[in-house]
């Protein structure tokens, strides 16, 4: 699934962009290479087909993408992009995450906590202000000053914080920012799911592989005012199978890639940071497999968080291939060499790359505390952002952390006080995972341990913590928001008490890394957009950073060991495939309606779209401009494309509009959606 | 725990060794470098002080080191070289591990399953024999020959399978080949040991760590005739605090170093096997972990396994930070380089690098299929046992897999008909984890994924196996290691059709890998040997290979970041570092005899000698030749020991006779053992 990684870290930005290949690339709806695209394909959408295009393109601020599908609000997605709404929803009463979800009436959607629809509106260049305001500061100054520049732009840009979200975007690690102006739709309703088998099937094993057979779509719809909202700039719902060799666009936020890291940032990821990450995540992995397995209710609830560590874990697993495949990072290696070759002696550019290396040896120091005193656990995590919140609102707008500012507030204000179930054995397990790691990488006896620890055992603070707090009621949460710093000084909540414990040393490590990791790079940063510029001109896409992109390619299979493997699967594959054991079990829906499903309609395709976890419930968009499908995964070569894009093998998995109205109609029978859909009244 | 890592590839032989720096070194007795210790302590052993320690170094077959300390067959060792005996002989009556145990009387001394103590009483050198029978050969046929002419000599070298055990060991790679005869003790019992928590006080966060305070010791017994025996080549026991700066000598058995890998050998450790390895150990540590804390009974049955899965990762994580520091990896290549340039131009060594990238990039493609085609289950263990003992001994001695000869074969059925507690749950869950992770890994379109699961799910395959098999009871495997293949084909026990359906393609799996790896890796190992001898002379010695080996150093602490980490830790220091909570929380028997314990009485200490793996409960042996200490650990920087030694870091941790008698008299008490070890009557 091309869901955004768990713990990927946020904080190690992307640099800058390498020229493209073919096919290659994830580019900004403001410069779309079409030219480039003519020149392969005999034809390029012209800014109209591009403008219409942006129009019903949907951000999901859980993490994916998604396209307004009818004039009535409705949103196709993937199912993966939606299971933790079905599972905030399910209950021992009804367990809509297993079962699927279909409502006859909208007034039966069902809500989805903590999801924000996003279209955007506007692209403004703000490069000029944010340099301005940089100057010539370094380390911690420098990220204070554009800090509180973006705070200003970002407040300014948006008044109706009710409909609007402003955000100011770093592009080429630096090279250029852009505020990102968004119509907003903070109540988001699930209309349509399939059992999460149909959507799963295969589950783990067949995960970024291919050929696959999953029914990994879903249907959402914005309401406002409780009402489903007018969405008139959406896209044609088409279902037909795709042609062989026709060209698709994948138009979504894909979230974040690392396409053009120097030596120095690859080493310490391939050295220290994905070591660290398959060991401490694998743990995880298997504590919550085996308390699955404690009852029924721990395995439904455990399954989305499950799916989650499983996605993150593969993507790991193969970007360590990828960086332990010297043939590939050979490529790497030279494309860095040609850029200094090229920048040798421009005096403007001066020397990026050792200023990046110092960036790294300084977070090779600061990386463990980092990680370890931010330990895991939704309810520690609510404690955390009521804390940070309190104190950040007492300062001035322009003084705040980035994520507290006034245009960032309202989104983690919903984030906070939404309703939605938390299951303490779940909080207790990552807790005390995260608690024992920590205590093993520092050491024992190292301060920040005994910061988190005490005298205590993980074990023992975990029971505590979780058991003494009220943070997984709304209302307690609500009150602590509305009462800032003088509620949160005087709770006795264990977990805010904690939290309270952890905030200092917490703000003195991004102190020390605004100095002497993020200030640097984002001096360095700026200088390699600038050598890049000038080395291969205006042919470079940014690399990836959750904001709305868009890749051309084609529907094409792909030749793997000697053996091509075929573009498409068929809804009749599913019952061959089919072994009757987990997670090979077709769906019940699947198995009752077999007799009416035509077996020979497109049930998955690839494609040689560019694209990357975020981009999950991206539209697959036809010439005509007509959703032909839903991106939901890569293929497992594809895992190495946070680094670098190779056409031959890097291919987008989709499922096919032709397979989701199979199912709308015959397996989860939804006759008012396929209406809808269809566009009659 | 300086115990042999769980999962460590045997396959992957060692190649050769370097010049050795000072302190460096695990010397063959016959080949001690008395000439260099001299040249740096003023003194070195004789031949007779080195004959004398020879016969009172026992090698336990359970992975460890050991010595005999009394004329009684009482012999010395680590607590967790005994764990699993104590883990064996609990029940829900009596926790063995948790509670200790002492005896007052020899007849209640406990058995421990297929545990073997043994003493080397003769080594002879056989290199001329077996490179005569491997002559010009390569790939199979080289290794049919070669383990043809071992299995003939270990026949004859030892015509008394009750008493004596021969083997022949490859040295130096393949450089040399000698027969090793032991006398044998295939009853070892136990005699006493502390509590768990009194030698793992510190658990997992302190493993592999110092300062220390672990009582690792423990007492065995070897009998014959249900009667102990006659010891006369004994070690005196020695119970005083070591001197700052003594010098030390560790006699014992290190397992596997790989000190100088070429750089291919090196580049799959750190490209394949050590990520695999981290990633599905970690989640095995997370199922077990979870699964201890479901009762009483699963927290008792799992630690022994727990323990080992956390010490091996240890290990592993260990090795992978030092193959991802470059300035470690960069001595490793000066010295093969080094290596390179003294060899140009010698004919007779020829290009052994060559032939050994060869062989590796064939393991490469090998590596999983072995790996996952070999499911983790005792049970399935006993019955994979058996299928190949009984199919083996249908042929001829000279014809069978190395490990199922005349000379083996007594061994392996001690370990078979043993009577041993088995754990369901702990048996399927380990089962049920690695069909997973070969399904993960191997990928579910596999062929021998196919061949392991068939349709079945991991979870319903191993619920059927370990319910229906009968494999635990001992009686049911004597019967089928007694009836050999007529009652093997007869078995109706699902293990054992299983390990039949598995077995032909692990034996092909074993052709390929002697043709393609093992054959060409034992000319090439035999070439850099004799490159290394021409270049480097006698200053060599062999990698580790479970053969008994003698390193000397001394006491000694070392700088840590500048501070200085002092040699010695007290008995009295437990208590300052006691939290209450565990695995911090100090042990029943040391809080009842706070009082009586002498704070200032050494506990553990560290000294510069050079051990590995496998040396777990070495004697610490001072210039009079008498016991001072037994080894149970390398500080944390002593993992990167594997493949290469830096006596300004390693240490080896050490487990006083001062403190061992303290506990002996005071804690866990026990005077006829006092009365054994003072020598008197």
């Amino acid at each position: 699934m091309i869901r955004t990684a768990l713990f990927a870290s946020a904080a190690i930005a992307a640099l800058a962009s390498v020229p493209a290949s073919a096919d290659e690339g994830m580019w900004t709806l403001d410069a779309f290479p079409a030219e480039r695209m003519r020149a392969d394909y005999g034809w390029a959408p012209d800014q109209a087909w591009l403008d219409k295009v942006r129009g019903g393109a949907v951000r999901l601020t859980g993490g994916c993408s998604a396209s307004f599908v009818s004039p009535q609000g409705l949103i196709l997605t993937n199912h993966h992009c939606i299971a933790t709404c079905l599972a905030d929803n399910s209950s021992e009463a009804k367990d809509y995450l297993n079962d699927g979800f279909v409502s006859s009436r909208r007034e039966d959607e069902l809500k989805c906590p903590g999801q924000q629809a996003e279209v955007v509106t506007a692209i403004t260049d703000v490069t000029s202000r944010i340099k301005g305001a940089m100057g010539s500061l370094t380390g911690e100054a420098l990220t204070k000053a554009r800090d509180a520049e973006i705070a200003a732009i970002e407040k300014a840009g948006c008044t109706d914080l009710k409909t609007t979200r402003c955000q100011v975007v770093t592009l080429f690690g630096g090279g250029q920012y852009k505020l990102y102006t968004y119509r907003k739709y903070s109540d988001v309703r699930l209309a349509w799911a399939p059992e999460d088998r149909a959507a799963t099937f295969g589950g783990d094993p067949d995960n970024f592989n291919f050929p696959r057979y999953s029914m990994d779509a879903s249907f959402l719809r914005a309401y406002e005012d409780g009402k489903p909202v007018a969405s008139p700039q959406f896209l044609k719902w088409n279902p037909r199978p795709p042609v062989k060799g026709e060209a698709t666009f994948v138009v979504g936020n894909p979230g974040s890639t690392s396409r053009l890291w120097t030596g120095s940032q690859l080493a310490f990821e391939r050295e220290v940071r994905l070591p660290v990450t398959l060991a401490t995540l694998s743990e995880l992995r298997g504590r919550v497999i085996r308390a699955m397995q404690e009852s029924p209710t721990k395995e439904r609830e455990g399954l989305d968080t499950l799916n989650g560590i499983e996605n993150s874990l593969k993507v790991f697993i193969g970007r360590t291939k990828a960086l332990n495949d010297p043939a590939f990072t050979g490529k790497l290696s030279a494309a860095e060499a040609d850029l200094r070759a090229k920048s040798a002696g421009n005096a403007a550019i001066g020397d990026p790359w050792t200023t990046v290396d110092g960036a790294m040896s300084a977070y090779r120091s600061l990386y463990l505390p980092l990680r370890f005193t931010q330990p895991s656990s939704d309810l520690l995590g609510y404690a955390q952002t009521l804390v940070f919140a309190a104190q950040e609102r007492e300062k001035d707008n322009s003084e705040r952390l980035p994520g507290y500012t006034d245009s960032r507030l309202p989104l983690l204000e919903k984030q906070i006080l939404d309703e939605r179930p938390i299951h303490p054995w779940l909080d207790k397990l990552t807790l005390e995972w995260s608690l024992s790691k920590a205590r093993e990488y520092l050491g024992a006896d190292d301060p920040d341990t005994k910061l988190l620890l005490g005298k205590a055992s993980p074990e023992g603070l975990t029971e505590s913590l979780v058991n003494g707090t009220k943070l997984a009621d709304p209302a307690v949460r609500k009150a602590l928001w509305d009462g800032g710093m003088k509620a949160i000084k005087a709770s006795e909540d264990p977990m805010i008490v904690y939290a309270l414990r952890l905030a200092d040393r917490q703000r003195e490590l991004r102190k020390l890394t605004d100095a002497q990791y993020s200030g640097p790079l984002a001096i360095a940063g700026s200088q390699l957009s600038d050598a890049r510029f000038a080395a291969y001109g205006d042919t470079l896409y940014p690399d990836a950073t959750f904001t709305l992109r868009i890749s051309y390619g084609k529907v094409a299979g792909w030749t793997e060991r000697g053996n091509e493997v075929p573009y498409e699967t068929t809804m009749g594959g599913t019952f061959d495939r089919a072994t009757g054991n987990a997670p090979y079990d077709a769906a019940g829906g699947f198995v009752a309606a077999k007799a009416k499903i035509d077996p020979n309609a497109t049930y998955n395709f690839v494609t040689t779209n560019d694209i990357i976890g975020g981009n999950s419930g991206s539209p697959v968009i036809d010439r005509a401009g007509t959703v032909i499908g839903a991106a939901f995964d890569g293929n497992i070569h594809s895992l190495g494309g946070n680094y670098g894009y190779d056409g031959t093998l890097n291919r987008t998995v989709v499922v096919s509009t032709d397979a989701v109205q199979e199912a709308l109609e015959k397996i989860y029978p939804a006759p008012a959606l396929v209406k809808e859909l269809s566009g009659k009244k």
